[in-house]
């Protein structure tokens, strides 16, 4: 049995869905781990992890319309001092997932056909973001 | 340290709660690790898994109001192509998770007295759902 | 490769978000795993987890009153025999975490500088709550 973990640094344009499960498949394949278990984990609370539909990018916009929605940015909140934004991506983060543990299995990540694994950002500048990995197996 | 993977097919009846907590138990002991974790992955993006209250059946229900609430079906969404409970499922799924790991400890699954792991099925019709599972430990 | 597991409980104050982080920290450290993977699971249907900011309180004053208006107590519910607190309770769970999974890097959780474990208590009066550990890692 090994492990191996890794920083990763994502690159954000602002709001919106990046998709990074190819970053994830190369991380399992460079660790040539067959059968295991990958965790991702996102090093903050105005950022978070998905998984979603790959296929159509609609799903995509509906969802950020949802979440806009639900964590509205004009609200009286009184976390108000890093912007109008940074409330609703506390929100949005505490809604969906800070971390992700996906099976491998026959040496490749154990997603469905049209799951891809994204990076929710949810402030509206770009921001750089760390991830840790930590993959376990043989 | 030894590991054991599955894919495991769910028959749903449609939309609402499905308890395969026996199921999961099941891995368990046939895999004989006293100690260890067990992860589970739902391999679609319109079906998610939720730890609940397995004593009184009506807390399901008021959960699924609560649901069809957040994410109704009469809304304007850009894909709607695949029906209209289908981007309401890509929300409930967004909103609840894709993934739990549970301790294994004593031979068993680490849940509480009234927790059980449900399969939430979003889509109105039955599907056949795939899970995966990864079990670590010895 | 090793494992270490526990049984923790806490004591809420009643409603509210309960920073745990340094319990986790000391039981990895006891363990004296420098490289792994910690597993936290709350065993609980109106308790749950959730990695938020630690800096400023008034961003758990905010999520608190979001979550108060995401499942409201005034709402008919057909779940309504434990007190007009356990039904949003069992929604607020639903819609957090039940579990979270922390790389372990170098010795230490791999957290953002700002983030921190909650336990997010949901029902108003104080509870003893149980949370299970799991560590793997060398």
């Amino acid at each position: 049995m090994r492990q191996a973990t890794r920083l990763i640094r994502l690159e954000t344009g602002g709001r919106g869905f990046h998709d990074f499960t190819a970053a994830l498949a190369d991380f399992v394949r460079g660790a040539r781990i067959g059968e295991g278990l990958l965790t991702v984990f996102c090093r903050h609370t105005s950022a978070s992890l998905l998984v979603q539909e790959n296929a159509d990018p609609s799903v995509l916009t509906d969802l950020e319309a949802v979440f806009a929605r639900l964590a509205p940015e004009g609200a009286r909140y009184a976390h108000d001092a890093e912007g109008p934004d940074d409330m609703p991506a506390h929100i949005r983060a505490a809604l969906t997932q800070t971390q992700l543990s996906i099976p491998v299995i026959g040496g490749a990540l154990a997603l469905g056909t049209w799951q891809g694994v994204y990076l929710f950002e949810h402030r509206r500048r770009p921001h750089r973001r760390e991830i840790a990995l930590h993959l376990i197996g043989e």
